[in-house]
């Protein structure tokens, strides 16, 4: 066939770089090279101030008329378009809700940039996809039942004197009561622990200002230590809880036997706060059904939404957290299902909780950046509430109480320790702060955004009267939390926030019944009455909860595995990661280990033989040291799938219990020859015969 | 206690009216006005053109220097940033890749508005985790094995008379070979199923001009049947394949007894297409490794990637399938693992199957809009080469044949069938068109989009000499696939591009040694050489392979289901969705029936009381008809989470076998209240005592 010699410019050559091996890096390079040459005219560009012409005013006119933007539109736009190749200022790391991962975001371009798999596995990832003993799906199981899923609610970065340090995140799964450690490095969840005593949380997770401790408050009053109660015994064995995990920076990991929690009366715990300078060695957490409600609306009883808000008020609980550890410490506390819990009568004896009236149904209790005061918004009142750390301090110090709860817990009186109460709308929830002494707090029923003037110190930085509120800028709609840039540390940048709107309706595309989220970017660059929102982004991936925005320099993470061969559960070097030279087959009995290398774009070996019924442990690392060449490894119908980043060792065992010829092959595209990089994994039946259906 | 007899303002009326239950519509109710509000406003500004006055020009030109950005920066920014409430025009429905979902994009804002769960479970879609007997999980499940993720590649939508219709979506899984359906009313997954020939495929899903058949074509040699043989036997022993599914429109499903398959040599089968108008009743599949290489590294073989790469001609086959399906009708075909499959004998003699030479290592074989040409691109060739439907008619007519492959499959002479050759640049992978008589292909080692002129009666769109290279744009970087608006049709759109980037190296952010895809929205709409980079988004959920672009006027999905208490997986009303006033628990020995309504922000009933390994069915309708009301609904430790969108009903069968008391709760913020709309379940130990560790 003549035809099939015919020869095309380029085309021989390159099949001989191939077979030669020497195209590998060349396949590199027209991307290197294009990127490099970006970068120089980036530069370039980026040295000349823009000044318009008249033909490039009505060519930018001409395209917001035929797309119907007005002026302020294309002033939203001028902030947030973000170039090709330009990087955002900051990262967003959000909740993602019912989801279980956790998102990072970017500002002020409003672009995803990668989802982290933290309770769902997730096989773009390679989470939970590693076989029989896989690691993650170990970690997700709670008497013998996988909770494969999480309901992530509070992401909490590391800090260091109070400010974000970019090292590690955490979060908490309300559904299962669980807190996982990501490590920041290489964006992946290296730990989860579950709570010892309670099947659900809502306030976890919070850090103190050193990350000694992650805090995770409790919510629906339950018989700790997974115990059952029926709900006539609710007053008597029922509790809340807050739990003090311990964290060890150096491991990176929880110290599950360092951690403590403290039992609390049976009102449902919500959203907390650690203090910070002035109120360093306290949290606060918010509660609501003080008036232990039980619900039970087919009994005729109020429902628990009207049961749970009857009363005007709440009790925010103001705990010592340094007394605690030293109470911890010093072996008073009682142990349930194993875990050290310091009893209510302790904390009250050892001075460790106090209450203070809240205004009412409480949801958030935001501390500001000075830690002086502390901000609760309660959902039915239109106010916020300040208290002041040295009014509380003094109360406590002067026994000033206005009474004790049902089980002896001290109340302080409420206009002791109270500093303001600033009217802002209806439905106030949370309160983030900026660096020009303003506060802002969502209004879900107003579906805005509040800027309210601090007080105290924060005074000089505004020419606002104090404790008032300046604007508020309508969001799409029905806001729960917002975050502003580091605007929970004890130094925010201000420039942005963020309005997590938990209802989007018509505002985009109809997705069928189930819709996005909206996040709304707001501009607080500038003070006073001016507060756009400049950008709406539509999370239909999970409905996230809270999010934080850390500063993007402040991330040092890898590009790619500091050596090949890396154990990303240990981040070490692993000595069973195979070699060069080392690749095979080797067989014990009926346990068959198989070394493998991946690298652009073969696996060695190609060919794995193996009998019905051996246990097969595949050790692979991907030999490769260039940022984003990734391999996929997986194998048909056995339910593997591993993502193997730039130096990354995985070991998957599974039983070979399904005779039959399986391809395996790379499921990240790597190179022209990626759909090449495969091979087989034969599975003899047992009777040695051939199954061959086909012939 | 004085101070919580406090009254604040509004707060007592907000409270009657929950109790009431008036202010279940006022909830809604300033979301909705501010909606309208905005609705009017927008309408207003949209009327008057916009003129940018000096003091505005100056504005944004301080932002474009504050923001390093360009001229070319403000005119991207300007044809891409939809403003709060704006819809896009197109959506991008792209396959995730290794996520095993599909991802809905806005276009131009490049906003990621939905993911839909398909092969891999997901808990914020209540997607898998249903209980015991979900029927996610029952039918992601193959020889006893969950396979809970899938590698999905081609989305097809489907279409009538070769034009996307916006009814159903449909996509392969690489991984494990299986094909889903996707409903367009409501954005889910409907029907997944598992090829009985082959453990994984390639070439799914093509559909045929009226959606009577979707394809799923094959890729890694197999034993037909999930066979066994060893590689000596490839060549006896291992075939290709290629399966049409009969779709069933009236019933959203695919009709399994009506579909069939063509057996194939062992080549690896790739992309396929679907002939149209001048092509309809053909379909065209590439193919690969006619080498029959068999790799083997370990041995010292040629790996596959350089085994597979050594002809310079393999085979585009042509297969005439409405006549295969006359021959299937006729009882001809045979049965493997059940399945009926007609014999490579069989079409040989029936004249069903014809090989074309096509030039080297293929990929993408796409038909051009008026049917009568077919674009194959070699990804070690630098042209592509353009086949035409009459000249292959003609030479079947004439048996211009160059030879037969190695299993007796006729070669149509290259000579007779070829149209034209296009050199674009080195790696070309797939084609695209738009209106303008333009093709577009993607450079893979290039990095780059060529436009490049068509010959036949295009020529007369376009001032271009035909069948030549216009223009290319680099892109950042390794590009595979690419998805003009509505680019595969009879009618493509023009307006925009995608060019769907596998690597971004270090275009945003670093999020660790997992790197996002880039997707960028090329600019289309100018002829001739003018085809900037309009915007780069990170897609950091999976790496998607290929996407469809479709008019958003042309999806009619349903903001809320039809009616309340509607199944989903049947798409009709269910008679078993309880009914306002028939909550309840009732119970048949150890089997027990809940009865359950979640409305706005309650469950009915709050206390659910069981036995210790009883077998509970929970029935439950979202008795909601508001969009956007959605409610979750989660037990916790028992992995349970539904999405409840307004009208669904959804039932779930557990075993009760953990005692202890568990709250389930409403995982989807829907009111001021909805962390108060929550219950208990509880399950009484076996043993009759309280389980109280607590106590």
């Amino acid at each position: 066939m003549k035809t099939t010699e015919r020869t095309n410019r380029g085309r021989k050559a390159l099949l001989a770089m191939i077979v030669s091996g020497t195209a590998l890096g060349w396949f590199a390079s027209p991307a290197d090279a294009q990127q490099e040459g970006r970068r120089r005219r980036g530069a370039a560009q980026e040295a000349k101030a823009v000044e318009l012409a008249p033909d490039q005013v009505a060519q930018l006119t001409k395209i917001a008329n035929e797309r119907r933007l007005n002026v302020d539109d294309l002033l939203a736009a001028a902030k947030t378009y973000t170039p090709s190749g330009r990087h955002d200022e900051y990262v967003l790391f959000s909740s993602g809700g019912q989801s279980g991962q956790v998102f990072a975001i970017g500002v002020p371009s409003m672009r995803l940039l990668r989802s982290i798999a933290v309770f769902t596995p997730e096989s773009w990832q390679g989470y939970g996809f590693a076989g029989k003993d896989d690691p993650v799906i170990e970690r997700l199981k709670f008497k013998g039942t996988l909770n494969a899923w999480g309901d992530t609610h509070h992401p909490a970065l590391s800090e260091t004197k109070g400010d974000y340090d970019g090292q590690y995140l955490f979060i908490g799964d309300k559904a299962n009561a669980r807190v996982a450690v990501i490590d920041l490095r290489d964006w992946e969840t290296k730990q989860i622990v579950k709570n010892p005593l309670t099947i659900s949380d809502h306030g976890a997770s919070f850090v103190t200002p050193d990350t000694d401790y992650i805090i995770e408050g409790g919510q629906y009053g339950t018989v700790l230590g997974y115990g059952y109660a029926p709900p006539e015994d609710y007053q008597k064995s029922y509790r809340g809880m807050v739990t003090m995990w311990k964290f060890d920076r150096e491991k990176g990991r929880i110290d599950e036997t360092k951690s403590f929690a403290l039992e609390l009366p049976p009102y449902w715990q919500d959203l907390a706060d650690a203090g910070k300078l002035a109120s360093d060695g306290y949290f606060f957490v918010n509660s609501f059904n003080t008036e232990l409600a039980t619900g039970g609306i087919e009994k005729g009883n109020p429902p628990f939404e009207a049961g749970v808000s009857k009363r005007d008020m709440d009790y925010l609980h103001i705990v010592d957290w340094k007394k605690a550890e030293q109470v911890f410490k010093s072996g008073k506390a009682k142990t349930i299902n194993g875990f050290p819990v310091i009893g209510l009568d302790t904390s009250i004896a050892e001075g460790l909780l106090y209450f203070a009236p809240e205004p009412k149904s409480p949801h958030g209790v935001d501390v500001t950046p000075d830690g002086k005061f502390m901000v609760v918004a309660g959902k039915l009142d239109p106010h916020v509430t300040v208290y002041s750390i040295d009014k509380v301090k003094k109360a406590i110090a002067e026994k000033k109480y206005s009474g004790k709860d049902a089980y002896g817990v001290p109340i302080l009186d409420f206009d002791a320790v109270m500093e303001a109460q600033v009217e802002l709308g209806l439905g106030p929830l949370h309160t983030q702060f900026d660096n020009k002494g303003y506060a802002y707090t969502s209004l879900f029923l107003d579906s805005a955004v509040a800027r309210w003037s601090l007080g105290g110190d924060f005074a000089k930085l505004h020419s606002e009267q104090p404790w008032k509120l300046v604007t508020k800028t309508p969001v799409q709609y029905n806001i729960g939390h917002l975050s502003a840039a580091e605007g929970d540390t004890v130094s925010p940048d201000g420039n942005y926030l963020i309005a997590m709107n938990k209802w989007s309706v018509d505002r985009f595309l109809c997705t069928g019944p189930l819709l996005p989220q909206n996040f709304q970017l707001v501009d607080i660059a500038a003070p006073g009455t001016t507060m756009p929102v400049l950008y709406d982004m539509p999370v239909g991936v999970g409905e996230p909860h809270y999010c934080q925005m850390i500063k993007a320099d402040k991330l040092k993470s890898w590009p790619v595995y500091p050596e090949v061969g890396w154990n990303t559960h240990t981040q070490s070097l692993d000595p069973r990661a195979p070699k060069k030279g080392e690749e095979g087959v080797t067989r014990d009995g009926n346990k068959v280990l198989v070394k493998s290398i991946a690298i652009r774009s073969h696996f060695t070996p190609e060919h794995v033989e193996v009998n019905e019924g051996d246990i097969v442990t595949w050790r692979i690392v991907a030999a490769e040291t260039t940022q984003d060449a990734t391999h996929g490894f997986c194998i048909g119908a056995y339910n593997i799938n591993l993502s193997l980043e730039p130096g990354e060792f995985e070991e998957v065992t599974f039983v070979a219990d399904k005779p039959g010829t399986y391809p395996f092959y790379c499921t990240e595209f790597c190179s022209a020859l990626h759909l090449e990089m495969m091979g087989y994994l034969h599975v003899k039946p047992k009777s040695g015969s051939v199954s061959d259906a086909a012939h």
